[in-house]
């Protein structure tokens, strides 16, 4: 017998009601009947979004959302500025390459969060800017965008602006219109509890301008097609038609909740992991724009962060993530995010300080734990 | 209560193996467990392609992957030839033309099969075709292409052979190696029994110099990246883990039928639905190249084909296929793909002719079943 314990940033677990969807024999996509469950997807969608406008559902991985808002939005030799502060920020750079398109580079420092000034200059310098790529939570620092601020900042320009909202969308605030986030994109395995392969892409009317003026070539990922399809509620290809009846399931737990619940749930999650991070000594790989949905911390100089995550793993069932890139080895990763509550962080607590003793490192056993308690109690 | 039969080229029913398999908890994608399923699943696809080499796995649907083959093989204003001979030829065309393709298309009448000779002609004719793009079930006509032969005219040729199986593959015969197809396609709703998500893709040594030498834009759907994660038995993006997992049920059932057996199986289905055809007096829309996968009949000219689709799935349960574009309501389309079996085609005959029956056709009642029952017992 072992339980497993998923607190990586994506897949994240899945709930019952959605396991239960997933096995549900399948229907075909040309009816009334799956027309009628896309319908409540899309407006499902339009909640979790904060948006009036249409979110289109992809049969892709979040990158292929990604590479929706680079092809629809830009033709080759226009000019992008990419938020890059991660390995998920990077993405944004690499897809521009791959696509002829001159990409500006706002390098940030792993683990700080980009300064909106800093974007606010670059527009000002530079207006054949057309587009902004950011990211809310780069899953791969644990750090959390002030995309608010960032939208203040890129409103009243030129520029549209797009968010990489795979990580924290449902879990963390993000008021797609509120805060002129022209396109926003998720993916279905991180805050919507969901197994991947489902894209999610939202447009904002300035975005359309750029939608409809790309040159860029695209088919599958063609938004003009996605939104004539929508416009009748179907989809331009075959959909992926029992992740999107799963969907809905978790479109009615997200409901009954409420938004602002689900935020406080996750914000109250992240400040005990935080505590209890703090507690056992080991630093936030960020000081100040740790997100609500990973932390990522720094593992002691004396352990073996690779074998910690595999230990924890391998031995207890307990799957945390590891650094990526240059942080490999050199921090850990714990989502809490999705279908996860207090007693799992806990079980992840627990579990940490488990194999840190194990492992010879020296601290008070229980001391994480005892903070996220503390949390937790108030 | 109400059982429902699904009888469409796609999706197709799910076994339960794969219903139970889509309802397991998740694992991550980036861990020794995950590596070892897509181990098994790469190498099982290898068995159901007939090929030797890479069976890439990409998480979208087929026509996803019918992207990939058109932009990892060919750059804006190189020469392709499409066989057009219903709906989904048609999709090569379209794929060709949004990447500046020059598209030579050729055009076969709707529920006929392609002459091998033509495309030897063609071929012949314009050394400038690089690549050659075929279907082997046209799904919307029902009508199945000759690939052995067409892998004759095409294999001592510049060009690259590219087969859209994504309706047929698993179902009827398909020897990727054996008759020179450089590049199969296929999607994971229709002869592999599982819900839409997953593109196959298969490349052929001389695929892949057309590959490496492409300068299509891409990213998501870039082969060479697919490659090179598959090396090390991974995925370049997120996986579609669940759809995966079950994947490794599907194919575990196929090796213990094999493959020769469930084509023998699929052509027996196929038999009997078209002696019911007959016997009903429904004239078959191709004479003489029906697919053994989908079955495609002339609705009678006195019958509404619309009204007896909606009547089958609404009033009974049974969903088959109408037509689509040009063959809208004229023609009645029944799959006989994947988890189907002879009770599932006497169901779906003995609804057909019930009604008919009630929409005033005149024909002996029983009619239909007995035919297929005397193929059965043959």
């Amino acid at each position: 017998m072992r339980k497993n314990y998923l607190l990586t940033p994506g897949p994240t677990p899945l709930p019952p009601q959605v396991l239960e969807a997933m096995s549900r024999p399948i229907i075909h996509h040309r009816t009334p009947q799956f027309q009628a469950i896309l319908k409540e997807a899309m407006e499902g969608l339009k909640y979790v979004f904060q948006t009036a406008g249409d979110v289109f559902i992809l049969a892709s991985s979040g990158t292929g959302a990604m590479e929706a808002a680079v092809v629809n939005l830009l033709s080759s030799h226009d000019t992008a500025l990419c938020v890059q502060g991660g390995k998920f920020g990077e993405r944004w750079g690499e897809l521009c390459k791959a696509y002829g398109i001159s990409a500006q580079i706002l390098d940030v420092a792993w683990g700080s969060a980009v300064s909106p000034e800093e974007i606010k200059k670059r527009l000002a310098a530079d207006p054949k800017i057309k587009v902004v790529f950011t990211t809310l939570c780069e899953t791969s620092t644990g750090v959390v965008n002030d995309i608010e601020a960032i939208g203040r900042v890129v409103k009243d320009t030129q520029a549209v602006l797009v968010v990489d909202a795979i990580s924290g969308l449902g879990a963390i605030d993000l008021k797609t219109d509120a805060w002129a986030c022209d396109m926003v994109i998720s993916g279905s395995q991180k805050g919507l509890m969901l197994p991947p392969g489902l894209g999610f892409i939202s447009s904002s009317p300035k975005a359309w301008k750029l939608i409809e003026a790309s040159k860029s070539p695209r088919y599958y990922f063609d938004l003009r097609k996605a939104k004539k399809a929508a416009e009748k509620t179907d989809t331009p290809f075959t959909p992926a038609i029992n992740l999107i009846i799963a969907l809905n399931e978790v479109l009615k737990m997200i409901k009954l909740d409420g938004l602002e619940k689900i935020f406080v749930r996750h914000k109250k999650m992240a400040d005990a992991m935080r505590a209890a991070m703090k507690a056992l000594g080991l630093e936030l790989f960020s000081a100040d724009a740790s997100s609500d949905v990973v932390t990522a911390a720094k593992v002691p100089v004396e352990i073996d962060g690779e074998k910690l995550v595999k230990t924890m793993r391998d031995a207890y069932g307990v799957t945390i993530a590891g650094g990526q890139a240059e942080l490999k080895s050199k921090v850990i990763r714990i989502a809490h995010m999705g279908f996860i509550e207090e007693f799992d962080v806990i079980a992840g607590i627990s579990c940490l300080e488990k194999v840190l003793t194990q492992m010879g490192y020296k601290f008070t056993l229980g001391q994480g734990v005892k903070a996220a308690d503390e949390v937790f109690l108030k």
